[in-house]
């Protein structure tokens, strides 16, 4: 219980189901005297809205933010900021049929199991929704973080298609509806969910998030490591099924050698030759960029029959139609962003209570 | 700060380094009159303990746990119990020469950019040595579980080497000193370490613990997630890279129609018709297996000359000796269990202060 | 920081400023299936809101509160439930002159210190306008608590003025503005503070609650013990100087023959002959009625001159006009009792994991 | 559950039964690099120390800390650090008779309704000696505060006597049995304890407990009020019954005029014109000093006989004899300086947090 709240300094609970009147998260720790106005927050809820393209759900919301507390002339005030986004583009008729059959994929199932009542209304709380509430207190993050720190995500795999890490391009992620930094693949994925799409079928999805400019020193050993965090943070992201740092899975088969990221002096500064470790040793950040994968499973709601059961215990079948995403990694990217943000901004505020050289 | 502890309503905090006097673990939370002796405890701590085969650090340490509290004629009192495991094999002469050096791979970097000291011995803190403690935290989570939960782990990979699903025999498990439930892989892998061994090289890892018997209901949305709770315990665990749940990173390519577990009714009680989702939805059980899996990286202690700085900046050379695990992922096997373990644990507090029906 | 949640298992997040668009709350851990209507909320709003004899602040607000989520069809889900409560008299003009300067007995002076930035308008986040959170997520904790549990309020003591015990009357409690007990003293005290506020002055008062029909058992030593859950949450509520449980402060002049109260066996069950403890041995509640008192401070704000400083380091004089209550003890009344509500719903949700008998 | 730890950033966890081989606590988030000795600790629980005058009990313990973790090279690391003190003392068969009754003012019966069993040697974990481990964590805490920020404790009142506050001498507490600041006090308590401790009966006390040089700025509003967490940790301590900040209860009957604590500017730095307020304003530390007090009942343990009844429900009597404090209210001196001590190092980090300037 009480299951939802996000971090020990810079800490917010978000709140709000998928079809109720509004969502949103309260955003308690934050320092004192950041400028921060609903503009900054927007912009990054902008990025995660859906019906930006044909790959995404077609549900229109505006994502509005409103700041109801702790911003004063403009600035925050150290108190609580409830930040609200109104739920404007329901249709609760569409998920009638659903209301007492467990769609397979879904939550309905084990909410119904642990809480013996759910809301059905567009998967209620379970809804790909709430992550609206992490990319505003991402948004909060970042502010905190200043501008020396900065995170970037990227798709790196749509379905079996995996891009060429030699041609990555920053620049590439903002000109694709994917967010992925090989110009080839993006075309090739068009391509792919196209036909995805038309199939009736959804895909799954990779995606890696990087931040730079991170110092050494964050992460508390060791049940609060930066990884173990940063892993809790992912996986609790709708439908991400594995978490990454750095060479990730595949370091189980790298070697002794190949493994360990040697150092160097370059300009008076210590560099790593390698990053393998994704940035963090025994749970502390080193100095080098953060890098942390996750893996998205194909959307659950497909409009082909499945096989299922219902409440009363009954084997029926089931067929998801509405409005889904044919990849909801694509929408995934700004929301593993957001908490890679959040995540940073927490251990960045436990690192200066102990006075640390940050 | 205050890293130490894991855990909501079952919670531990382990202390100790390594050529410390002792390390140890006090669990608080347990329910009151469940019985435990020394011997439930040392019985996982055994087959932790280093030394037992050529594949494991020649480090000769008995890991004798005493119950210094907690526990009254023989059943626990619901009060904090405090485990104690003395060091006696530390041989610190053997880490003089790492004082001011940074092994690459290691977190000696990163705790002396953190702190400004370490406990250089070892590894102190940041040494495998914590996971003793983590299993004998563990033991204690599996009598609060009780006997219809098993909880155990095999070792999938070594090196760029995988086990063949379609042989699993737990039986196997048992049989080698690698928990490998492939026979014939056992063999292979025996000949691959010991030419890795004699290379003066080390190997990586994939572990998988598999909990039976989990009932529906355990995980609380959205943060403290059954599954995101597992990625931070396993995360959190020296030398992990990377941690799925079910499919995992594969989930990324399975398509829609292949990836949703579907569900049937067989003697009356639902069935799943596979288990991409590892026993997991929307962060809660559904009551199949949970499966999940873990990277370990090589051993990063090789006793080959590696380019590192020291402390006061300048470019040296590392060569570690001493007593090292070939691979480090064999012993993992017993703390991913034990870290499965605890996470259960707490979760079934949890889930019952609402009220459920476990 | 992060210092607005309250609970562990039962907790709740309070946000908003006297002056902003709205305060409210979030309550998280809430089990599934109980029923709720923002009727029930209200009631227990209705009891603490401002303006309703002459003896509390003028201030008109409806506090009107929405439930914006966690309950679907007349019932709690598990999920948090957001309670938003809208800022409507807000007369932000009135605070203009206490912009700079910090007003005695208020955490102007405190705030300016800890953020360097204020929201001084009716004293922003320290004004007891936060009060009406914790009594909406009281009211929930009510409901939590179910009906054998009752919880009452009154006031015992106003300026120096205290009640008489003998003729305590639950009933009298509900028929004068002040929750006295004591018909007597309740003419009394409307005469005295009607002298206060025509001086211009103010008054402190005590404040009893009292919890009946809750169960041995509740509080976790040796923390979290129900006392000093009670005592944090108690000393928590605005302008509260200090508090005891049972015979409190008194019980240092006990004797070691009058303190411990007796046991007997009354129809089957143990009855204690006394109730110096207030309900609590050893932080665990014993079955009898909770006993918990506190005290408030006079208003600070009052029309006279007082000797303070600017923000900029000079002495001056402030006067406090606008809307106050002379004794901010009365409406502190249902805030206690909330307190007292969310303290039990948290520790029962506790008491329940461990597999009590409740 | 898990109710055994206290703080945010600065976090102990105590752990231990009067009776069993050991007692000690873990302290998670000191920060490094800060001198520690075993005699530092040593120091101050020798001032708790059992059977150093005829007033307290006459158990022979030397408490003798060792330090097991979290100190390399006299200094502190950042991890974790184990203090354990060896029970030396513990005559067990003493105890004996009262293994089925209910010693009426102990937690005998709430250990047994809430767990279903206890250790009833020497009343196991809610035995006062668990103060100690208080006592070894609040010597860690005082390391972290500084030698800036002095913590002094003294009793004012045993029994109905108070002392004279006029006559208050610091030094005075240091040189009788009571730590008593008023002398002439010091010699009636005398007088009036060996009449109480002949007569076979107990005495309660009231502890005052005052940190100077404390910063402006401490305190997390709203629920993490540096009040609040005053307030709980004294609550926690056996036997308290009240806990008052400043004027405490007494602030009831000051009037609007009195109350408020004016501000002046002296030497350039603000300075308030009395200190009502106990040096904390909307739950953050003013500047002033720091001032809590809080009442312990007298020792339920006496020689007379009590009713009570016993675990299979029958009405019975109990005597107890052993060796006890005739007033613990003496030893909690030492202990309410260490949870002062404790709620200062963990709001000193928080603040920290934020970018404070202390």
């Amino acid at each position: 219980m009480a299951g939802n709240s996000f971090g020990t300094l810079f800490r917010f609970t978000t709140w709000g189901e998928s079809h109720g009147p509004a969502i949103g998260v309260v955003v308690d720790g934050v320092p004192p005297r950041i400028p921060l106005a609903e503009s900054d927050i927007q912009h990054w809820l902008d990025r995660r809205r859906p019906g930006q393209s044909r790959y995404t759900t077609q549900r229109r919301e505006p994502d509005e933010v409103k700041i109801l507390s702790g911003v004063f002339e403009g600035q925050t005030t150290g108190t609580p900021i409830q930040l609200l986004i109104e739920n404007v583009d329901q249709r609760s008729k569409d998920y009638r049929n659903i209301a007492d059959r467990f769609r397979p994929g879904h939550a309905d199932y084990t909410y119904w199991k642990k809480y013996g009542i759910r809301d059905y209304r567009g998967g209620g709380r379970a809804s790909a929704r709430e992550t609206a509430s992490r990319v505003a207190a991402g948004a909060v993050a970042r502010k905190v973080l200043g501008s020396t720190i900065s995170i970037r995500g990227a798709l790196v795999q749509i379905g079996p298609h995996t891009i060429g890490r030699k041609t990555w391009d920053w620049t590439a992620v903002e000109e694709n509806p994917f967010w992925c930094p090989d110009r080839k693949m993006a075309a090739r994925w068009a391509e792919y969910l196209d036909g995805v799409r038309k199939a009736g079928s959804s895909a799954g999805a990779v995606i890696e998030i990087v931040a730079s400019g991170v110092p050494a020193g964050l992460g508390e050993p060791v049940y609060d490591k930066l990884d173990g965090d940063l892993a809790s943070a992912m996986m609790t992201i709708n439908a991400v099924k594995g978490v990454e740092i750095g060479a990730g899975m595949a370091a189980a088969a790298l070697s002794g050698e190949e493994n360990p990221d040697e150092i160097r002096i370059k300009d008076g500064k210590p560099v790593f030759l390698s990053n393998n470790a994704g940035g963090i040793l025994g749970g502390i950040s080193t100095g080098q960029e953060i890098v942390v994968r996750f893996a998205v499973k194909p959307t659950s709601s497909i409009p082909k029959p499945m096989r299922t059961i219902d409440s009363e215990g009954h084997e029926v079948e089931i067929e998801t139609h509405g409005r889904h995403d044919p990849c909801v990694g694509i929408r995934a990217v700004p929301v593993g962003e957001a908490m890679m943000a959040v995540v940073l901004a927490d251990h960045l505020l436990r690192y200066r209570a102990i006075g640390g050289a940050v």
